[in-house]
C-alpha cells in the first residue's frame, strides 16, 4: 500500500530505466518492509531544468557553468 | 482552505471530467467538514504511463499484458 | 489506481468524517472515470494551523483575528 | 536541506522568472531558518488551467467568466 | 538530485529499516540513473491508519475486518 | 492561487519563523509574478530527522557524526 513519489530532472531517462526504478524501489519496500507490492504504486515525475532549482540556481544555469 | 491532489493516469479524461471532479471534491469537502468552497484548492496531474508504477510494473508494460 | 492526496487543517475532524472523504473521493472517481475502487489510495494530511498559510498569515493567526 | 515545491498555473512564467522564485525562496530560507542555500531544492509545477480548480470550477472557465 | 517520498502507513516501522529505505532508494538512483548520492533528498513520511484509504475505506476499518 | 509546500527537518523552528516563511514566499510570488496573495496557500511540513535522508542517510544518523 506504500505510495513513492520519485522526481528527476527531465534529461532523457529511458522507459527501460524508469521501469527499473519501479521495480527496483518495489523490491526494497518489499524486502524491508514486507510490503505487498501489488498494492505499492510509483509515480515518476521528470522535471524540466528551467523548474528544478539547488544552490538558489535552476539548473538550467547551473549546466551552462559547467556545474 | 483544502488543497486537494488527484494523481490519474493520462488516459485521456476530458475537460468536462475533470471540471467533474474539481466540482465534486469540493462538494465532498464542503458536505463533510463544512469547509469553504472558495478557497478549496484542486490540482490534477496527469501521469504518463510509463512513469505510473504498481506490482513493480509500469501502467504501459501491464496494458501490454492486458491487465 | 488514482492517487488523491487531500490536506486540511488540524481542527479536529473525527474519524468518522476522515472515512466519509475516503469513501466519497473513491467513488467520485469510480463514478467520473471508471476507476477502479479497489486500488484507489487516498491519504489524508491534518496540518497544524501554525503551519498552514493563506493571505500571507498562518491560519492561527487569522483565527485570532476572528478571520 | 529544505525541499520547497511551488504549484503555478501554466500561465506565461518565463525562465527569468522561475530563477527568480528558486532564488527569492532559497535566500529566504537561509534568511529566517539558517537552512544552507546549497543542499535548498526547489522544484516548480506548472499546471494547466484545466487541472486547477478554486471555488469548485477549473481555471479555464473561470477565465472564460472574467474572474 | 532527485527528490523521493516514501509514504507509509504509521505501523512500526523502526529507524533502522527507515535507514534501510533511505540507503537502497538513494543507491538504486545512483545505479539506474547515475544520480549523485550526495544530493539525493528522501524524505519518508508516517501515515495514520484513519487517514489511508484504499478500495473505499480506512486501513484502520480493514484492519478490524482482517484484510 | 499559487500553493506552495515547504520540507523542513523538525529541529525547532518557531511559530513565529513559520509566519515569517509564510509571509515571505506569499510576498515572493506577488512580486514575481503577480499572483494574489489573498488565494496563496502555503504549508509547512516538519519531518523528523529520522525520516529525512540525504547522501544515503538520515538527518539523525549525519547529526551523530557532527555532519
Amino acid at each position: 500500500m506504500p505510495y513513492v513519489n520519485i522526481k528527476i530532472t527531465n534529461e532523457g531517462a529511458t522507459k527501460e530505466q524508469k521501469a527499473e526504478l519501479i521495480k527496483g524501489v518495489t523490491e526494497l519496500l518489499q524486502r524491508v518492509l514486507n510490503k505487498n507490492p501489488q498494492t505499492t504504486v510509483v509515480v515518476i515525475d521528470e522535471v524540466e531544468t528551467d523548474n528544478w532549482g539547488i544552490g538558489g540556481e535552476s539548473v538550467t544555469n547551473r549546466r551552462l557553468q559547467g556545474k
